[in-house]
């Protein structure tokens, strides 16, 4: 197995702080530094022992993980790149890709080629480093958008480190990877979003909630995940997420006759085969 | 406490099974037959022990609940309506009520006030007898939409037996219960039915539904829900929900322009204000 002596992560919250944690539990690192904006989170860090030290750069680290969110990666990158090590590997934990790409060409410079794209499937709508969990990655996907510029052996690196994590790695290019979470995760996300502050916004939102029961309560549960990180997702990943928009809008508009004319009959063929797609996807058909 | 001699349950599966199981286990009712449409269903039903009886009609009962989809209740009401006892009160557990309200005053002609029509919000994914469960209505809501025609007494006794289940009953007019329940039940079905159907049909569809993972899963819970019954949902009600679709299709309009300009600032005020009534919801702070 793969062992990195020095680990660094920026921003140890609840990817950053599980992934140290899943490197720790697997023997798969040395010494983990964390650094962070808030001096709180870092503490807590430590008192959980996801990390062994603060520190202020992660100039002797052999892997930097970043993982802040993704606004915050023109600076993060920046800061590291003066005293960034030849054999470094850079590597980050951002849930779009092409913006980080370009963020970290402009930061990185001649370094550029030592940066490994990652995005871990794993959220949860809770963060910090108090939700932190060895396990958090086990069977779940880590997608790796490689740059042409980066060696054979800087991505077999990042894919171990993932795979000591218990994560299932696979590649695709960048522009692929935003279309695909666009559709699959931005999009729901911000659909909960919308119902949920459509119903909050009107005056009888009192009685709408009161009679809102498990349906809601699981449909809207991506409503509770953290602004700022969606925020940056939205305004990061915006033209293939208006895409998958638009495309959505034309699926309810194409709807709206169904139920206008009360063709019962087409909606619940419609209801019937999403059904089952969803079934198949359950039971692992799909992939 | 109140007791029901001998209830009849039309349409044994989840709801019908669960109601006959509460009441018994509260001690709440002496016999309880159950009619339905497929007899291994019904057998099923007694094994588990949700009715002692399987019966051709309900006619010897003083409590009937039917519990059928509800495009079939114009012509189970009809069938009921012969023999019903003066004494005998009918409800039922339709999800929608105006609809119902305007069956029953068909089907049951000068006994259309011994029908109180009600609705308990405790939906699942799963159907059938086998589904049922004795705690499924503790702390749920059941609303009850007396018509004017209901004496004092009846809407009594159906609020004592859903009490004995374990449920928090409240009043409202059909037309209320129906604007209420297409927001915040029936439109978010639609919602998740439509979106997975969308990602079914692509030609990228495998790829989708690989990388979907549990913010998608519990967005599109509903979207696995009974098709017939929910294809009955949207029939009967379907002015408020196009109402409500409309109104959804607004806020996406709405929101566009802040995500094709990048207004980070506007989503995230958007996303903050959305999981703030979501937490109020969920910490009871609404109600």
């Amino acid at each position: 197995m793969m062992r990195f002596e020095r680990v660094a992560v920026i921003g140890v919250g609840l990817i950053g702080g599980s992934f140290a944690l899943a490197l720790k539990s697997a023997k798969a690192c040395g010494q983990v530094v964390g650094i962070g904006r808030s001096a709180a989170n870092l503490r807590l860090a430590l008192e959980k022992g996801l990390i062994d030290f603060v520190a202020a750069d992660a100039s002797d680290a052999d892997l930097i993980l970043v993982a802040t969110p993704v606004a915050q990666f023109p600076q993060v990158l920046a800061s590291i790149a003066p005293r960034l090590k030849p054999s470094a590997i850079v590597t980050d934990a951002g849930s779009t890709k092409r913006d980080v790409v370009a963020a970290a060409r402009t930061a990185l410079g001649a370094k550029f080629r030592q940066f490994v794209p990652a995005h871990p499937i794993a959220g949860a709508e809770k963060s910090g480093a108090g939700a932190a969990q060895a396990g958090l990655f086990r069977g779940k996907r880590v997608v790796i958008t490689p740059l042409p510029e980066n060696s054979a052996d800087s991505l077999q690196a990042v894919e171990a480190a993932w795979t000591a994590c218990g994560a299932r790695v696979s590649r695709m290019s960048a522009e692929e990877h935003d279309a695909v979470f666009a559709a699959v995760s931005h999009l729901p996300h911000l659909l909960a979003y919308a119902l949920v502050h459509e119903f909050a916004a009107r005056a009888n939102s009192v009685q709408l909630f009161g009679y809102a029961a498990g349906g809601f309560r699981d449909f809207t549960r991506i409503a509770s995940s953290h602004p700022e990180m969606w925020r940056d997702i939205c305004v990061a990943n915006r033209e293939p997420l208006l895409a998958e928009l638009d495309r959505y809008a034309d699926k309810l508009r194409a709807l709206r006759p169904l139920l206008e004319r009360g063709d019962g009959a087409a909606l619940e063929e419609l209801f019937t085969e999403a059904r089952a797609a969803r079934e198949r996807w359950l039971n692992g058909e799909v992939e």
